[in-house]
Order: C-alpha cells, then structure tokens, then sequence
C-alpha cells in the first residue's frame, strides 16, 4: 500500500465521536478531526457550554448531552449519533471525571463518596462509552489501514504512578488503563484499534485569540505545559495506523517534565 | 538491631484484621498470624461459612460480618475489631470481587451492572478498608521495625496485564495497584508499611485433612498452583520487614507458571 | 503555532543519518526521510550491500562505513556526515545486533563470546552513536517545534520481556531501553527529542516490485508482520512532534500479535 | 507441607556462593548464611580485603579470587567452589560494576571505554555466573521446597528507571533485570528460583562494633539508608520459598525513600 493512498484514505466520510467536552484535548480534537474531514460529535454533560457552542459554530460539530458514567445516557448517545451523523470509526474517551472532594486530599482524608463518584465518571463511564463503541464498529467495513475502527482513551499521569494523596485518582486512572488494555488484547484482532494516552502534563490550551490558558485562571501556559492541538495531532496519527503496525500506549509529555 | 531482637518483636501482642474470607488465602493467613501469637479477626459478608467457623474453633479466630464496599460498614468493622481484640497492626484486604456475570465476558458482553458491582467489591472496598486501617495505625507506636503498622492488599495477575474478555476485572484490579501504590507513597514516610501483593496463579488451598482443593471442585491440585499458606508466609515476612528495606510490590506465581 | 506552519517546518533542509542499514526499516525509513526534502546517509559495517545502492541510485542517500561498535569509528562517521551533507537533525539507531551464536540458545548454551559480542554490537552501539548524535545536536538551533534534533532507538520485544532462551538478547535489549531513557531524562530539557521505539513483531518489508519479503526466504508475509514503511511514517511523526508533546517510547506491534 | 518441616528443610547442608565481596551486602549475606548452617564461599577479585578476612576468621566463610567478568575465571571458580565445600543451591550475584569514569556524568562526557567495562563488569558478569549456576543446578536434587536451587542477582535503582547522567550504568542495570527475567522464565519450570532485587537506596552497613557506615565516609547512616542485614534476611527468604509461589522480583526502600 503507497503512502498517497494511506492519505487520501477516507473514500467514505470518517464520523468521529468526542466524549468529554471541554475547551482543552476535546475541542482541539473536534476541530482538527473537522478540519480534515470528518463529522464530529461531541457528547458532555452540558453541551450548553461556550467552548461547544463555538465548534459548532466554527466547525459545524455536534453537540450531545449524555451523562457518561450512566449505562442507558450512554446507549442513547451512540444511538443518536449514528442516526444523526453515522456510525462512528473514531471515539476518544476523554474524561478527567476527578471530583473536587479528592483533590490532593490524603487517604485518610478522601470522602469516600467522592472516591466512589471518580471512579464512576472516570473509570466505569470509560467502560461504558468502550463497549458501545465496540459493538458498533465491530459491524464496521474495514478502512483501507485494515481497521473497523480507533477507540482512544485519554489518561493522566496518575495512570503511570500513584502519588501521594492521590488514591482515589490512581484507583480511576490505573482502572482506565486496565481496561484499555484488556479491550486492545480483545479487539485489536478483531480490527479495532485501540490505545491509551496519558498525558504526563499540565494542560494550557490555545483559546480562539491564539493565546494559551489553564483551568487555574492567571496561570502562565508555555510550552512547558502540554498543548491539546498537539495532543489532537497524535490522536489523529493513531487514527490513521495501518493496522500492521498499532501503537497501544503513547505517553505525551512536555520536553521539561520530571518523570 | 540483632536478628534476634527483632524476632522476638511483638512484645506487645499484635493484631490482625483479614477483611474477605474464604477458604483460601484468609484461612491460611489467620491460622499463621495465630500460630504466631498474633490475635486474629476474619471480616467477611457472612461469617457464618464453615471455613471461618474452623478457624474460630482450632484458632480463636474471631469473625465479624461485613460488606466492604459500604463505607459506614467498615467504619464500623475496625471499631468493633479495636473493642473487642485491640488495634490492628496488620491489615489484609483479601476480597477477589468478580461478580459472575463479567467472568470471561467479552467487553461487548459484559454485564454493565456486574462491572461496576466489581469495581465496588473489589477496588472501592481496599479504599475503605485501607483509609480506616490508616487511620487507626497513624496512631500506633512504633514497633522494633520502626513501623506503626502493614497493610497488604491481595491482587491478581488482572493487575499486572490486561486480559481479554476480562475488561471489569482488569479494571479491578489495576484500580486496586493503583490505589496501593499511591498509599504507599504517601504513608510509608510515616510508618505504615503498604504491600501489594498479585498472585499470578490459580489458587489451590490446603483443607484440613491436608489435602488440596480448587474453587472448580475435581480440579487436581498440584504445586501447580499457588499454596495459601505459602502465600501467608510472605505476608509474615512483609509485616516483618524492618523499614529500612521495605518491599512494596511482590508477585507471587507457581514455578510452572507461564508470564 | 498552526498546523499549516508546522508542516512546512524544516525552512533549512532536515539531515537524517540512520546508523545500520538492512533492506527493512533503514530502507524504509531512508526511503521516508528523502521523499519528505531530507538529505539522509545510512552507515552500515558493509555499505556495499545491494539494498544500500537501490537506496542511492533511486533516492540520493549517501552511504558510509561504519562498525559502530568502535568508538572512533563513530566519532569519525559523524565528522564524514557533517561534513559531506551537514549536520544531523534526526539520527536513528537501527541496529539489532544479534549475533547467531545465541540466537534461541538456552542460558546455558549461548557461547558468552556471542553473547558479549550481542551487548556490544546492540547496546554499546546505541551508546556510542547517541553520545556522538547527542554532542552535535546540542549545538544545533532550534527548529519550529522547539527542537534541537531527534535520536530514535529501534528495540525489540525482547525489551519489553526477556523471553527464555533468550537471556543475551533481553540484556542487549533492555540495556538499550535503560540507556534511552536515561538520555530523554538528561536530553530532552535540553531540546533533543530521544524515543525508544519496540517493534513488538516479526518485519517484513515491502521489495522494490511492491511485494513483501522476509529475512526467512519463503515466508509468507502479510500485515500479521510489521511493515517497516509504516514504522517508518511514526518515526517520521515523531521526529515532527512539538516539544510540548514528546512521546518518548512507542511500541508497535501488529493488529494480532500476542502480546 | 507444615510450616516446621520446611523450616527443618537443609537435611543436606546447604551450599551458598556469593559473587562480589565486599563490606555490605555480601558480608551480611555471607554471615547470614553461615549462621543458618549454610557453606558459604565469597568471590571478589580482591579476596585479601579486610572485610572477607573477617568473614573468614569469624563465620569459615571461603575466599575466591574472581575477575567475574572473564568467562573463563568463572568457570574455574565453580569448579574449584564445588570440589572445596560443594555444589552450590544458593548463588548471589552481587556486583555494581559501576566504573569511576562513568559516575554522575552526562551521556556526552562519560568515556566511552568505561561505559563498555560498566557493561562487562556489571552485566555480562551476571551472564557467566548465572550460566555456571544453572548449569551446576540443573543437576541438583529437588530439595523439600521443589527447588534444585536459587539464583538471586542484586540490582540498583537504576534498573527501574534511567536516570539523567547515568546513561552506562542504566545501560548495565536495565540488562542485567532483562537477563534474570528471561533466566527466570526459563529456568524455574526447570526447578531453579530465579530472582532479581533491585536495592532502590543508598546502602549504610552495619559494622562488626555495629555502628553503621556508608561508602562515603562521615556520612550519617540512619534507617534512611538500606541495612544489608536487612537485605541478606530477604535473600534468605527468597531461597527459602515454596516453588508454588516463587517471586522473581522484589524491590527493596527504605520508607522514606522518593520514588
């Protein structure tokens, strides 16, 4: 197979579904999935947001409400995209799902329920979405890379070492990463592409105006933060692996990075 | 320290709380602590099995029931273990968890209910069981080994790679190393000796007639599987480190195990 | 930065140097690298080898000797690169290094002759050629993505796993990893991007006539094996990667390799 | 099999050898042994050092002269430890390795000549001693634990993690963890325990008027530094445990160790 024909590859248009949506890795995915080509869903609790309102806006992405972490909220979701846009061959999982109540809290401090509820949003509604991309793209035809399909899990430092008061986040992001790899062992033979991303990094994304910000207004963002643009270039290379040669886990960190 | 000194270690009587009860590793652990002075509780949902009623009898175990996925449950499990037989020094969280509906489940199969019932029963439970074990040993003197306590979490080979059909429990189980691992960073500084332990193996038990037996009755057991009171062993030895040299991660698999 | 200005990156003409060079992934990767406006040399021990003459009739690579076992022979095939097409942006150490002597030999029969000989042609080289590639690129400038140059090590499964009847080989191999990682934790605060990449697979490239062949005569070769065009291309992404976004360790592996 | 058998277990007096000889964990290795009833035999290039003298005034350990690194050597020291007190069930590979040269220096300063005997000394000398060790047990009887004998190489931190500037010795240790875990693969089917420990500290051993002391001298040893004691007790256990559950790989820090 020639490279040329790899690029011009997507003969029938490529749907893509995002769930998790906020103005870092989500949107730079959005966007850079409509720049080159495909549909994009994107499913949050509250697709009322701004950041939202916007790639639909500039980019013509959809916009779905679903709790993931619910069994049924998620079924739905895949039901309406496929009526709306199609049978998705990319879906990115792309939740943090971290409750404030856990936040650099030591064990003995960590309320329980909040231990609960992270795991939940974090680690079961990555199980949720997986399944139900699993079932749809195994009826999937098979693309010109030999795959039916890429599911991608987006996942946290806390994945790769559990730090000190952090149990309940390295309990949700070690689970992701265990799921991740059972469903790759499962699926990748049966065409599905599946791969684990932990991102090693604080997050700073590039807002509309090309400045850079972080969830903690004020912080300053340079490249000593991960940028989601560039995180989205990766997910789109995973996309497009030929399946002769899947990567599963990809760790992204800035060059500055202690690890 | 003298090698001898530090045998004759427990000049006060330690205490030892197994949380899960089966046959299996429990039994073995609770009549090795008690073989070795230590006064021993055994917490499972129904402590009225026949296994744990044995220990009672031929160790003075003592038995509590409890669900160790409810939090106010194990809070108080560790204060009526505290009334009745004294602080814990020892902890082993020992509950396996898979419900039957996810075992050998393809991820497009699994019983989503039955997933998170897993993630419950297995990981959310070692939180629990671990904050409470926390909470009491922070206030424990010192030991000969310099440590307040030891808490050990049983695992499998789910933790260690990520099997096919095997998503909920590989989910489990990472979320259990997880956990661990983030315990350790953060309490080992202050005393608490935090272990994890995945037994890369089928598990064939000792029954009190000295022969062997499996969960899967007929199977022949053999050296061919992980023996629980070889597994206890290791456990009395973790608890015995002295701190200077303190092992977190110990997998334990039969010679002929492949891996 | 844009998508657009990344792409059109290297202003000043990139040099690859791909240090062993064999019909598979050199090939591929010198192939890759020329059609992407790079002035690429392979070095091999036997530059004369016919796979080597297609590569510069067809696509202008310049060959060099070289046993990069030798430190000064190393030395010297940087100056000869520098001086003959510039300096090095992007180095790939390419060398397997196995020497037949081990190859499937059980620990107790590998001729230790063979097996010092595999460290040194495997791993040694790797040090010699990421000491000479690491010395130049920190005088380099900086290129659009905030890099001084890439150094990307090909490993084998065997640095994933020391497989048995394999010892040599898993020494080679992990010895490899171990000195990658190192030089990405000193190396990439300082600019240059160092990646470890496991083809977890056997390799079958793709012949001049379009067909795939296999160092094995006869062997039938399908996409069960990697296609080293298709490393190629993530060598290629990871030499593009923004610097706030580096992957240090990548594995490939086929669709429905075990693993 | 009941805990008080086991204990019983060396009808037969065991046979220890341990490779590398000097004031830490070989010594307190070597004293262990001895006082568990063990033979025991030290190899160090240097057997006239103080250290191994007192081992021999005070414990009848053996000194050999060994340049481990030389195939040779190490056949010959088998040879003559076997006809002097008998075939070893017991072997320990304790050598660092580490080169002056290459200490603290970044990948572009460290010489390239003491990388290599990094590599030798510290590697490829595990390769020959644990290749006459499986050899010689391959041809032990089984004792009561199923075991024909334990093979235990000491590692470093720098097995687990590359550090920056540390390239040759993260090259040494990265190999040596790959041969033990293919030896171990393919050996413990065969009886032989296989185990690698990686000491994640620095070392402080005790003194025979038992103060402590570190390489360094002046420098304060507290239980911030792993005691050899310590150490040597693991190793015991290790060669102790039941084949129905063997550990490969135990990592030993002290509890205020970062990592």
């Amino acid at each position: 197979m020639t490279q040329s024909k790899r690029d011009a590859r997507p003969s029938v248009q490529d749907v893509a579904l995002i769930v998790g949506g906020g103005p870092g890795i989500s949107s730079s995915c959005a966007r850079l999935f409509a720049k080159n080509g495909m549909r994009v869903a994107v499913a949050a609790r509250n697709p009322e947001k701004a950041a939202l309102e916007t790639l639909e806006k500039m980019h013509g992405v959809r916009r779905f409400a679903c709790d993931a972490s619910e069994a049924a909220a998620v079924e739905q979701l895949f039901k309406n995209v496929v009526q709306d846009i199609g049978r998705p061959r990319l879906v990115v999982h792309n939740i943090d799902g971290r409750v404030p109540g856990i936040f650099r809290k030591s064990v003995i401090e960590a309320d329980p329920i909040m231990a609960l509820e992270t795991l939940r949003s974090a680690a079961f509604s990555a199980f949720l979405v997986g399944q139900q991309a699993a079932r749809l793209m195994l009826g999937n035809e098979l693309d010109t890379n030999g795959a039916k399909g890429t599911i991608i899990f987006t996942n946290a430092s806390a994945a790769l070492k559990g730090f000190p008061s952090s149990g309940a986040f390295a309990m949700a992001c070690h689970a992701k990463s265990g799921l991740a790899q059972s469903m790759a062992r499962e699926l990748m033979p049966q065409g599905i592409h599946v791969a684990n991303v932990p991102i090693d990094a604080a997050i700073g994304w590039t807002q509309e105006d090309g400045t850079r910000a972080h969830r903690l207004a004020g912080t300053t963002v340079d490249d000593n933060m991960a940028d989601p643009d560039h995180i989205a270039e990766t997910y789109l290379q995973l996309h497009r692996q030929h399946r002769s040669t899947w990567a599963f886990e990809v760790v992204l960190r800035p060059w500055v990075e202690k690890w």
